[in-house]
């Protein structure tokens, strides 16, 4: 059985660590920068009878399946922490929520130890069981990691080879999420003061509940290919709204910047007026403007 | 029978129009601002046999019951050109997509001049039939509307009788919609490029499907109130995810801005970190938020 360890022994570390111990899997080591100083973070050790190490050299000797498990801004200064210590046989599971660029540059690291590393991307909070968890994984030999852990049943996908995929799925899925709520909190404190917030709420109801979030996303994508300057005009509107309340429009100016980009650069005029095009054609015509924006700014 | 003018004679004037005149409405009025130079307006007119006027005192003077469809910034400028041409008895339907504001401030000039003035705020996109159309209303005789129409089966419910009130749902709806339009051409823009756009959306039906579309929304108000902060954190990450491959990140920064907003006025503070509480008291004290800092605005 290949030994585990954690560098980051934080809340999400902590958590996994509990529910891998629990099936069986220790002992399990860990370092963590703070492993002096953070009382949060001895007493989690202690608790779970995990041994804190003094530096990355004495885990990487003790680990060979470590997870990498920090703040989301030291997740490749931990990566390089570790890079010399590194050896074939080692793997690195790194489950920060970090860019698809940042994780692609600690897949390098890591490869030029001749070490395994994997992109693990976890899809949802980090509760204690590592087996509960959806989890996306992506880099070279990505389909290994359920032979780390024969006796977890662990809901695990690849993705692909290439470290970082799955980190971009969840990343624009949290942009969804995450993007979600800001919309909930702007929408929903302005209409608060006047008790319509319910209101709001409901009349959406009745739309969203027609088709799959798919669905609602191809169809939006569709009408903006031909509505969208109308479409992005009314978002003015919007922020007029908000800011005569006091509530600064963050999400309605960033949504008619957004909705504006493509119509600045002529989106709609390659599309028929009539009808609603595929999503994919939009977002066809959508890449080939992003490719013309990336050559122009370089 | 009340007669019917339009003040604005655009795509939704003249769609609702033609709606009214197959019903046996007619005969119909409009003044438009461009009804000398646009061929467009003049060719919907004579197709409908709606009689152009020269200017609003005509218009008021052969209407009992003017709708305003009007380009969205003009719904004042219109307003006041009809204003001392009002008169008791008078009915000025404000359709416009404007704030709740400009509906306040034309219900203001319409009262001066004892007309009835209602706030009625289209619900879906204008289709050429009045009746078939999601209307809410709002306004001191916003009731009595259907009454205007008595062969129409409107679909109409009255909000309250502060002139604003139903223009407000609409924006904050919208802000929904077409906040998600935005998020969905940031997120696919992002995810196209590697061919995980699917992806992407897939993990996101199966999150939504789980609850309507309020309990969504407020789920995600609940659990902001304890994890903000760091799913504020996360969208810095989104948004170097999108910089990464040159899509500027309009949205993730917003929304990361929009999250931060509450957690740098100490919200999350006033939770107890061990569950997500009620959305309504988190509303409650975002509202409080949102007062004391319209009054240091001040």
């Amino acid at each position: 059985m290949p030994t585990i360890g954690f560098i980051g022994f934080g809340e999400a570390g902590s958590a996994i660590a509990r529910g891998l111990i629990e099936s069986g899997l220790g002992p399990i080591t860990a370092y963590d920068i703070a492993y002096e100083t953070s009382d949060l973070v001895q007493s989690r050790a202690a608790g779970l009878d995990v041994a804190l190490l003094p530096d990355p050299a004495h885990l990487a000797a003790a680990a060979d399946v470590i997870f990498s498990a920090v703040v989301c801004n030291e997740a490749l200064v931990a990566a390089r922490s570790l890079e010399s210590f590194l050896r074939p046989g080692h793997w690195l599971l790194d489950i920060n929520s970090v860019s698809p660029g940042v994780k692609a540059e600690a897949a390098d690291l890591a490869g030029r130890r001749g070490a395994n590393y994997v992109d693990v991307a976890v899809m949802s909070n980090v509760s204690s069981d590592l087996a509960r968890l959806p989890l996306l994984g992506a880099g070279a030999r990505a389909d290994f990691v359920p032979e780390l852990f024969p006796d977890l049943n662990l809901n695990y996908q690849v993705v692909s080879s290439q470290p970082g995929d799955a980190a971009r799925i969840k990343m624009y899925r949290s942009l969804f999420v995450k993007g979600l709520e800001a919309l909930a909190l702007e929408a929903m404190m302005g209409s608060y003061a006047s008790g319509l917030h319910n209101r709001v709420l409901e009349s959406l109801d009745v739309t969203f509940a027609k088709d799959t979030f798919s669905e609602l996303v191809q169809r939006l994508i569709g009408r903006h290919a031909v509505h969208g300057k109308r479409r992005a005009a009314e978002l003015e509107e919007v922020a007029r709204t908000l800011a005569e309340i006091g509530v600064e429009p963050l999400m309605a100016r960033a949504g008619h910047s957004r909705l504006s980009w493509d119509v600045e650069r002529g989106l709609q005029d390659r599309f028929d007026q009539d009808s609603d095009p595929d999503w994919l054609v939009v977002l066809a015509e959508l890449e080939s403007l992003r490719q013309s924006g990336t050559s122009n700014d370089e």
